[in-house]
């Protein structure tokens, strides 16, 4: 491929690390905004996802102008082709930051609320996931991709471990079965994100080694409740 | 564009109904899994999701070998950009149903829950929604996306008056918590397919009119607990 191929190339995926980063800041204010119940927080992460889809859309168009102008083959092409992929993972990872932030809203509402401790490793690694699945991508890196998808079972086994804190609290506390509910949902978003970084980590493994792994791996992603 | 161009994207359209046809009938058995308490299903399900995996591949790599061989461009190139994504919503469609025999599943351990009747409803729209996101592809029709965009607020509703119901059975019989939390589940991931519908159906408005409907439309997406 050309130079100035290898510049666009550049130039995405430096537009890529930069909706990343604004997805990790989103992640990172829903999780202050449901574990340290932070209000600020919330109405920020609406304006942020307006800004994350103008991206998403504005790195659509980018690729779509590579391909035509470049019309790259092989390697070339999976790398663009990747970064549609990765670049619809984060829009959904935004929109997942969004909905955990009206789940904490709901839970400000109710601030005895004993929220499940285990809920901040959650968000903590997920946010390792996606960072660290980004930066297997730039730095074509299918080993740090293979890392990802093992972390994932940590997360899964962390939201079981919370769900069932959150039915024995049920169980005992019928009053606090409507947060309790809206933290289930809040939990279940972070495991979904940790879902995309997975599938962003699947998709860079292909992308180094030409080995599908995205099927293999599944099981990981089957929920438990 | 060439005829060869053209008769490739033909058999490209013919892979895709067809995988959607697969992922149809996999929401289809979830439905009677959850709904009927029919065994039978599940089993046949994560059979069915196998071969869905294996067809979302070869439909990534046709779609790979078209950008390379023909070389499209404007409209064309969107075609198979689409494509490709539609592809992905549908393998995650899949998933989704395998997920909802999970819980049914839980739930046949507990022959006396009483089922929301309205889920029922759910599962019918949100197949319908999907089968006619598809039908819009091909047929290149962005009113028939327009339609389907505005059903999801119809599955909305309807999983908002589900999750009301399972709250006060909650409340009411704390012994049902486990099972009420496992059809929780199933709903919401019946939400999430016609979600998945919605987003293809704002891909092919998108590539019909140009027009960027799917971050307009988002509050539809955001969910209620």
């Amino acid at each position: 491929m050309t130079r100035h191929f290898h510049r666009d190339l550049q130039n995405l995926h430096e537009q890529i690390l930069s909706l990343s980063a604004e997805v990790e800041e989103m992640i990172d204010s829903a999780g202050r905004a449901l574990c340290a119940r932070d209000h600020q927080e919330i109405a920020a992460l609406a304006d942020a996802d307006c800004q994350v889809d103008d991206h998403e859309v504005s790195i659509e168009e980018e690729c779509l102008k590579m391909l035509a102008l470049h019309q790259p083959v092989a390697v070339d092409l999976r790398r663009i082709a990747t970064v549609m992929k990765i670049n619809n993972d984060l829009e959904r990872v935004g929109d997942l930051a969004v909905n955990i932030s009206e789940r904490a809203k709901e839970l400000h509402e109710c601030p005895n609320f004993p929220l499940p401790p285990k809920i901040e490793q959650m968000v903590i690694i997920a946010l390792e996931m996606v960072r660290g699945a980004l930066n297997a991508f730039v730095e074509f890196d299918a080993t740090a991709g293979y890392e990802i998808c093992r972390r994932d079972d940590e997360v899964d086994q962390l939201n079981r471990e919370v769900i069932q804190e959150l039915i024995e609290l049920m169980q005992q506390r019928p009053d606090l079965i409507k947060p309790a509910m809206h933290c289930f949902s809040a939990a279940r978003h972070f495991e979904r994100i940790a879902d995309h970084a997975t599938n962003i980590a699947e998709d860079v493994i292909y992308l180094v080694c030409g080995e599908i792994v995205r099927h293999h791996m599944k099981d990981q992603h089957v929920h438990h409740i």
